[in-house]
């Protein structure tokens, strides 16, 4: 079985897609495609990065995952293979693998733009890069024959930090489309910490009290800790949005209390 | 053949289709999985009904429709495989099947979540129940194997009430995105009543006259009655909204007299 | 490999598009179904051109590509099937196919609706008709079994028209959804005229010199001309909509002013 999924922020109007639908199928006549969403908001890698960690894993052996949102194309940014043990993921430096490099074993490739074949468009390295790099591991051929081992990974992935006994510091990886603020603390590290009870945040004039397991646990419009789908913290508001009402960014940084 | 068609209300760009795509894919290497849509409005098993209604009898036997809109998910309401003489359908019991049950014979079953291997998360019955029930059906498993008879079916369908002779009482199914009210009362139906040609509908200040059989026969933003594309009577504003104008929601009745 | 790929107006939601695979997939169960695109705004046959002219040409021999973007659909427009060398094009005759005319060689056929099987709905083609001809191409059957040579071919696009040695008269061909105004004018033909490197536009109050090579050439709300990514001379304006600031439409004409 030839895999190969698709994550783009592309939208399919334009044909863009289609395009790299069309260079797959017309060199790898056995390939099935698998349409992830090509409606991820406009240079996000961090939601690319998100949705990858919803799905990659899921997949069969030896299937090819290309994720392009790529707002440095035509820049001196690299394009990427990551190998694991069962999945080839290809698609810019620019950490829509941060997650990949976290939780799994791999090997990080560069693509060497020398190495392939014909006139390679500026600004659409979708259908003249990485789809002609799938193309190449679809078939057999050895990674070393077009990529280079990589020099630099781009990760916006850090691990939390620890000030001291009672407090450490958590940045914001994410604000999701519901404005969910998603942070670099899973539930696992916290099961590491002793799974203090107490927890609190300090942030403006709120706090936020304990790891609550459901929105229903507070009341409309109220901000709470939880874990996400991926169980990582986050802070969420009730039928509203937190990122707005606390005015975070993807970046800053708060202090968890530890009891 | 196998056949799968996905159903859902997920959006596509946090890549929870992926992952039912990557459980299917993962299991029947063989599968073929087609997009219907995962823009159904959020929650809305109505729209979903009607849309299922206008693509599932068009496929091949053996077909396994999954449709999962699923704002009960966590609650108590059970999961559904509705089996027809040609095909299967997977997903949760709150009345997406309602037409199913309406113009085909079937067989229902409850999903037994008991006799599922793994982790089912609370959230997320697509990738943990409905996507491998859908694969061991595609397995050749007999359904009794994880399932029992179902004891309940929801349908947000009822026939039309006769009042009397000159009478009829018919109920708002479904309100379309154009604002359209859709009824049940079909084409059929009506040929039954021996097609009366002057029915009447008076609601608020509006009376309408006589089943039309395009927009184009009325003027810009009159009211009207006609078939929809699945011949269910529906009232209309030619260029405009009639559930606004009306004021009419889903479940609102309305009576229609005859000549 | 029967390849099959689908543009539309459609939308998913409604279940349009499911029901068109589903015809397709009963009646060719090896057919591989290629999403392109449902989201063409409504109506517009020149977005679906110039969507189809970056994707079409990228599939392997015997593709069929459908396209139903159809306006017209119940009034007198024929249906088309277009042959050139590698693909087959299938969809209403009102432009869609404005590119294949102008960069392959093709015969075009008109599709006799008599020569169809079955109920033809007069809204909806592309389960009755569109997808019932590529069933029909796809097992092998001669073109002229349900076609006739077609008499007319609807294409919105026309060459540029010289008016003087010093000046030629340029049609916007299509605004696209940045607003940017493409015109009947490719990189190719200005090398024909050799190159002249300091071509005027004015408009309105606007005097645009020289086409720029990227947006970056120029400030922020700057307008400029540039080459789009098929290589047709555009308008853009820089961060900006051009096509709101210059008040031009589709079919406007400008003067292009040689050095």
């Amino acid at each position: 079985m030839k895999l190969v999924t698709l994550l783009t922020d592309f939208g399919t109007a334009d044909g863009y897609v289609g395009a790299m639908k069309g260079v797959l199928l017309r060199n790898v006549p056995d390939v099935q495609i698998i349409d992830i969403s090509h409606e991820i908001a406009a240079f996000s890698y961090r939601q690319a990065a998100f949705a990858l960690l919803n799905y990659a894993f899921e997949y069969p052996p030896n299937t090819v995952h290309i994720v392009v949102i790529d707002p440095g194309v035509g820049s001196q940014r690299s394009g990427l293979v990551v190998e694991t043990t069962d999945h080839y993921y290809i698609g810019p430096d620019n950490g829509v693998f941060s997650f990949v490099y976290l939780r799994q074993a791999f090997n990080a490739y560069e693509i060497m733009l020398s190495e392939l074949k014909s006139n390679i468009s500026s600004t659409f390295h979708g259908r003249d890069v990485f789809a002609p790099v799938a193309v190449r591991i679809l078939s057999g051929e050895a990674i070393t024959n077009f990529c280079q081992p990589a020099q630099h990974l781009s990760s916006f992935y850090t691990p939390y930090e620890k000030l001291d006994e009672k407090q450490i510091r958590l940045k914001v990886l994410h604000i999701d489309r519901f404005g969910n603020l998603i942070f670099n603390f899973t539930r696992a590290e916290w099961q590491e910490l002793g799974q203090p009870e107490n927890v609190q945040v300090r942030i403006n004039h709120s706090l936020l009290s304990g790891i609550k397991e459901t929105f229903g646990d507070v009341k409309n419009q109220e901000l709470l800790l939880m874990w996400d789908s991926q169980d990582f913290l986050q802070i969420a508001q009730n039928k509203g949005n937190a990122a707005k009402i606390l005015c975070l960014q993807e970046g800053d940084c708060i202090n968890l209390k530890l009891p």
